[in-house]
């Protein structure tokens, strides 16, 4: 199960290179596309689902959405929606109907097709952390503003684990490069770097243009050839609660234009953008992501949607988001049975409000990412190197993520729990009989190298040996591991002639002055 | 939901010491017996129940266990079991038979009623940590050999943590006090710091009489209404593979005579001492316990039982044991299922093979306590406190396991997922629109106080304010919570001739020498 090699890798060859890689290198899990097994944990019963049907139904028909984009707002006009002002009412049937037109499942296929993930079914994927503004590694020590480098380093932790499939939003928010030209320097990192999936901000006509063609050139793709199927994927956030804005909505229908995919999520906080109680904020996610997917769906019907679900809670304290929390569990648990109902592929988080990667980190961590599991969660955003509820990035927490990521991975194998007579093995029990061990016998032989999930950071040795081995602390294993994959890394082949290009794209967008800033 | 105060402390009218106590105190959950309400995970499928389930009916049939204590094998021999040397081969239709007998649900009553506990049915129950030989924590730094004074410590955390509902064995062994006498003192503190559950060794005959007449005397019970209903358990683990020792199965059948709580938990890792196939570690588990059981309701019919999982997998590169791992996760689920199979309540455990209390210890633990809840366990031993694989007790990882008890426990509430029309809450959306928010409105007011789960441990301050208090990280933070703790501590009342009975036992106990020791 456990194989000493990264994926994406130029091939061998160079004995001396392969050599140097297996003592740097972790033994990771192979690439694959995990199909999760687990029957759903379903909170709410029938009544349930339908109350909270309702309740987002009639949000989109009694109250309505704010459209803050007029040529949204023309589209809705033209589909038969009442508009008041900026506020859009729409009837449960139109909504239904254009719901009705999103498939339940399809490909994204990026530069390099073997790299392509199917969302929806029982595949169950996990992407990078996106957008936190700043950066905190154990090296540094403190908060600071996150930087291109960083960004570049966060990418390549995002290219190397296997266990996260798509690249996110920027990993770090890169501040020193000027916001203007920001998404060239980064998608071109990204693009060059990675050869997984990538994700477009829906922020302003150009930046989304922009990275459409970056992505369009580095497949080596015409046009039409682009559009012919997913390519890529933005995620926009409603402005809870009940608004959609401008730029957002613009890039959304842009990509559906396209035959993109579009993923929403509205980021309802309980108590604060939604209501305290847990179904209320969950039907008014609901309302706002099934509004925008109407509007896809009635732009250019089948395009892919996924409706993502932000559904946390904040600290009655202080108003502070808290992340990973019971309350955030089965909100992400009842999105799950609603986007079955509506029969949508589900994103979901993974997320915690730690400071640092430590064991509050990791216990809120691993609650969002289990309830992500339960959901039915066909993308998981966020999965490696988030804290302070998104507002840091960390390369310790991404390499400690992907560590759990690894054992939901290996937990979904149905291998784990077969029951063929070799499992039960009756002739091995019978073979030791009542005294003596296993470890010896043929039928431990055979199989104790793919047995069991091998960690690269859990330390399982006892206490003696790991004090003897410095008595590291997981955070602190978990940088030296970051720095060995740096040390090691080597960005996936692209051709000549389309690195050419894409930079050749760079060059001249950053001289027409790349994307309008307003500051 | 939170509440400050601590539970089975004297009652107030001392104002001056509520209000330190107000102070000092943590706001914990109140004292309950959760129901877990979520559909069990079932890796299992029909075809795959009967294959365990054969295998393990096989081994007892075919293969047989040996059986080290001379009176077992007579009533073994005399229930019809085929007895060849020491070993013991029965039928399924015995087993089954003698299963059928224990009750599915029971109640333990200890000395201060209002903690009874039901164990079956949908009730989770959680215990402190148990035997570990050592100890370790932030202020010691590096691991010990355990002490008294660190057994009543974590006992007095047993004591006032509300999320735990039953003592378990000694929550760290106490090598300060000679073998011969350290039940008597360890039970002492045990019965005069706590008034929850506990738990009797079964380790040899004088032990488990001096125990079980301590609970009497603690709970000023006659011999007869000791008797009268189960008041405490042992927890007995064979010696995989295939073996029950002397001592276990004679406190065992000690037990069960007097109508006490048996538990039975086969510690079988996979590769070790079961087969590398976690299926044929299962099997070989519930062989191991159901011979157990079997013969426990042939001594006694109804006499309740409880069938435990402990079935993990060895580090194959080290023989190490591994705990909390995904082959951990879904034996536990497994097992569950067999559990219901046979209509037994289950026992699993909280652990993990961290060495200290980092990120590592708080996913392995996460990932074995939410394998808990998803197999339908009502007993989860080691909840609080467990490292290095149950070679190390720490007060800071009780505190720390203490948060995501609660957390568990407030995931259980059927509350968080309610969908009455106060719940989808319309009106308070229809109230705020478009715009504003939600802090201010008469909905969240009402509710705010108790919508959301409030942690004691978790630090859910942004970056700047975590930093302006310390920078404190989580086990640091549970250091303190400890000491806290210690400081304003106090016992459970006891009546004071109860209290003078139970010391001139001990004493009287301790003066003809304790129990017998071997070296």
């Amino acid at each position: 199960m456990a194989r000493r090699s990264g994926p994406g890798r130029r091939g061998g060859g160079r004995a001396g290179n392969v050599e140097r890689r297996a003592i740097a290198g972790i033994a990771q899990m192979p690439w694959r596309l995990p199909q999760n097994c687990d029957r759903p944990t379903e909170p709410l019963d029938g009544d349930g689902i339908e109350a909270i049907h309702d309740g987002a139904m009639r949000i989109l028909e009694e109250i309505g959405i704010a459209i803050l984009n007029a040529e949204a707002l023309e589209i809705y006009r033209e589909a038969g929606c009442l508009i008041d002002g900026n506020v859009v009412r729409m009837g449960r049937d139109f909504v239904m109907e254009m719901v009705g037109k999103a498939p339940d499942r399809f490909t994204l296929t990026p530069r390099n097709p073997d790299r392509a993930i199917e969302i929806g079914g029982r595949t169950i994927l996990f992407g990078n952390v996106s957008s936190p503004p700043n950066y905190w590694d154990m090296e540094i020590g403190r908060k600071v503003s996150g930087t291109r480098e960083q960004c570049r380093n966060l990418l390549k932790l995002t290219q190397y684990f296997n266990c996260i499939h798509f690249a996110g939003g920027y990993p770090v928010e890169p501040v020193d490069i000027h916001a203007g030209i920001r998404h060239l320097d980064v998608l071109h990192d990204k693009l060059t770097l990675c050869d997984k999936v990538v994700h477009a901000y829906s922020l302003g006509a150009e930046r989304v243009e922009d990275v459409m063609e970056m992505v369009r050139i580095a497949g080596g793709l015409s046009h039409e050839d682009f559009e012919a199927m997913p390519r890529m994927y933005t995620n926009i956030n409603s402005t809870s609660p009940l608004k959609h804005d401008e730029p957002m909505l613009d890039g959304w229908m842009r990509m559906a234009r396209r035959g993109q995919a579009c993923v929403v999520t509205p980021f309802t906080l309980a108590g604060a953008m939604a209501p305290v109680t847990m179904a209320g904020a969950v039907a008014q996610s609901l309302a706002e992501g099934l509004s925008a997917i109407a509007l896809a769906q009635y732009i250019r019907p089948g395009c892919p949607c996924v409706i993502g679900t932000f559904t946390s809670n904040v600290d009655m304290k202080s108003g502070a988001p808290a992340f990973g929390t019971p309350e955030y569990m089965r909100a992400t648990q009842m999105t799950g049975q609603m986007a079955r109902f509506y029969g949508l592929p589900l994103r979901a988080s993974g997320v915690c409000a730690a400071n640092v990667p430590d064991g509050q980190a990791m216990w809120e961590t691993s609650n969002s990412l289990w309830s992500a599991v339960q959901s039915g969660t066909h993308m998981v955003y966020h999965a490696a190197g988030w804290l302070e509820g998104g507002l840091i990035a960390s390369p310790e927490k991404f390499v400690m993520d992907c560590e759990v990521l690894q054992q939901i991975q290996r937990y979904l194998e149905p291998e784990v729990f077969a029951t063929r007579p070799e499992n039960i093995a009756l002739d091995a029990i019978a073979e030791v009989g009542q005294s003596g061990h296993f470890f010896g016998i043929q039928h431990t032989q055979d199989r104790y190298e793919t047995a069991f999930y091998q960690p690269f950071l859990s330390d399982w040795k006892n206490y003696e040996a790991w004090e003897l081995a410095g008595g590291v602390w997981t955070a602190e294993r978990a940088h030296r591991t970051f720095k060995e994959i740096l040390a090691e890394f080597e960005a996936p082949p692209m051709d000549a002639a389309i690195a050419e290009e894409l930079a050749a794209f760079v060059a001249r967008r950053k001289r027409e002055g790349g994307a309008p800033t307003d500051f």
